[in-house]
């Protein structure tokens, strides 16, 4: 398999402000297309050191990527120390320079002088289009290795490797196919989840390879099989699927990149209905995820977040004495919030969310982690409470992918 | 400054499974008692890349932080390594494992013979007690160098590093000072910020060194000071913040680890204030941004996502002549939001935003990214207009950042 390294640049990794996030994420893109990382490595916008590392790795890998230290500011030093590296003279580039004139236009900025300086770059280097910023990537070659530098924001990063980098590092090397499957599950801890599939995971072939991918309330399966038959490849994961879901169909959602959010998008635009929710304990967050989705706005109405209870009195019409009675937290509070947004917003579908979302407010009978979370259409309301645990931030998180799967489940049901 | 490395051990860093988060907290220990570090180098479970990285990272620093490979199975082959490096034999440590049988005690269990192995530990090193878990911490050293090795869970490693590894680093070395002061900035790109300090920036202090960090509607500015005497490390960096006061004080919200939903928390709190918001193009994220922050309920009674615009007339009051006359998108519309909701949720403050997220929806006059943004309080409601650019996710997240700014303003003004 052939090997690469990858060496992010700057000082902010160094001292902890930032965690490098990229390198995970390219090394799995790598992986995903036949490529092993050998080694990560972090160092300074030092110049010294830049090229120290870069002297060690060629020797060691074939393919080196870079991010980082290409930003407009003084203390990004990368580009030049490329350019010297590799005996290249920096020389404006007409059509870099048109794509930093368009970003700054669309925001009905100038171009900075600093910003004019980016559009120079390496003669010698093969110059990689930036879709979301200003600064370039450069490919460099020598001896037999390609060495690759890209910026350091993430999302610049990204869109540069998928629309060009992955396919140019296809198309210079000899790759072998490889072939994934994700299946993504919800409702099921990672350690059940292996109890569950033990025994077909030790049957699986030899050259297909299991990931469980756990974020929380989710756990993504990931197939991976490699060899020099795409078909064969493609056959043997989707039977491997095929017995997998006879074991936890219950817990499957979806495939590969498909998300709750997705998912529940398409299927409220094939029934041409439409959703609104009532929040307390996801505060919103339930909201951002549907409308994170591009075109949301066909199906989804809004919502309210009734934090404070008398907003779940006034707007949501719960009924103060079931208030009084059993709480916020409680199956008769959050199905009423749940069929009055319904009624109120006059959508098809609903969820509300009431929950302890801590650190604070747990009792020993409601204690941090535990909500309610209901589902109404025009017939029925349902509602079911969970156990989170202890920590705000995920709490907030598990809530919104666990109501947004028990909607799926009443969607298709 | 004294230099140290670190070494991350495991291939789940080099598949991307895992994200290395263990180095940033290492480094910003390490930079908090004057250590800088050099280079972070990620390997995998391989001894004689364990021993080539070795060999080159002594050669460069004087302290060397390993995490990762001292687990109980077969993969764990560091230990080994270790012991190999340095001429060690493996001896039976008895304090060792009265912990490991601690632990196991604890949880009932009996101690499997693998884990009695972990009892076995190089007879040249000083045996670092693990307070969380099974894998002792060995501190080695060979000529001036001192090699640490301590395992990869995070807690588990955090532990050792603060009750011991901490103090014996800085028992062996002379360290100097290390200041950092970081300053928080909104509503200014990074190369603007750099143009308008430029001059500011050419005159710090050699001791005292700058970084810029953008993300999303954010730039921060770290300085960094070092030196012997600390008291004029903080005067230095003080003198060079209340510099910095002048030139950009409209766009400094904050300093060091704030966050303008906690700047916004706190200030209301101290009011003892009330807070809704009526979110259109933003879709709950604003409201998630609030909720995020523990005791947040004592503050924000709620808001309204009228994604709809039967949303914004039915529950927000927006007047329907206005919504056809200038469009969902306007400052008539976001002013109605703004001015409706803290009425209806009776609140000292409101927030309301109105904007085209994309990717679709854009037209000349109002392209994607145009948001209008309102604030108001029980005298007054301001608006103003952003184009925030073209990506739908960071149009959301810098409508929401910049929605708090404005607040912020309003309340301390």
């Amino acid at each position: 398999m052939i090997q690469a390294e990858i060496i992010t640049i700057g000082e902010e990794l160094l001292i902890g402000q930032v965690i490098d996030t990229n390198s995970a994420w390219i090394s799995q893109q790598l992986n995903l297309i036949g490529i092993s990382v050998k080694q990560i490595t972090s160092i300074s916008d030092d110049k010294q050191q830049i090229i120290d590392t870069l002297n060690q790795v060629i020797t060691r890998s074939k393919i080196v990527l870079i991010t980082g230290g290409l930003g407009p500011t003084k203390d990004d030093i990368t580009k030049h120390t490329l350019a010297a590296f590799f005996n290249s003279e920096l020389v404006f580039n007409e059509e870099a320079y048109k794509n930093i004139e368009a970003i700054f236009a669309k925001r009905n900025l100038r171009v900075t002088e600093l910003n004019r300086l980016q559009a120079y770059l390496p003669d010698k280097c093969k110059v990689i289009p930036n879709l979301e910023g200003t600064a370039c990537g450069m490919l460099f070659k020598k001896n037999d290795s390609i060495i690759i530098s890209m910026p350091g924001v993430p999302y610049e990063m990204k869109t540069m490797m998928e629309k060009f980098i992955l396919k140019e590092l296809q198309n210079e090397f000899n790759l072998p196919h490889v072939v994934h499957k994700t299946i993504l599950t919800q409702g099921i801890g990672e350690s059940f989840l292996a109890e569950k599939i033990e025994e077909w995971e030790n049957n699986l072939p030899e050259n297909i390879s299991l990931a469980y991918l756990p974020s929380p309330g989710i756990v993504r399966l990931r197939l991976s099989a490699k060899g020099n038959n795409k078909t064969e490849l493609e056959n043997s994961i989707q039977n491997q699927v095929n017995k997998l879901k006879e074991l936890i169909s219950e817990y499957i959602y979806g495939y590969d990149n498909d998300t709750l959010e997705i998912i529940i998008g398409r299927l409220l635009t094939e029934k041409n209905s439409t959703l609104a929710v009532a929040e307390s304990c996801t505060g919103g967050y339930l909201s951002h995820l549907i409308t994170s989705v591009p075109g949301s706005s066909a199906y989804f109405k809004g919502g309210i977040v009734s934090y404070a209870n008398e907003i779940k009195k006034n707007e949501l019409n719960v009924n103060e004495k079931d208030l009084a009675k059993y709480g916020a937290v409680s199956k008769e509070v959050v199905e009423q919030m749940a069929k009055n947004i319904l009624i109120k917003f006059n959508t098809d579908y609903s969820i509300a969310t009431s929950g302890i979302a801590g650190p604070d407010g747990g009792t020993p009978e409601k204690p941090v982690g535990m909500v309610w979370i209901a589902i109404a259409d025009k017939n029925s309301v349902n509602s079911n409470v969970y156990f989170m645990g202890e920590h705000r931030g995920r709490n907030i998180q598990k809530s919104a992918i666990t109501a947004l799967n028990m909607l799926r489940k009443k969607i298709v049901e």
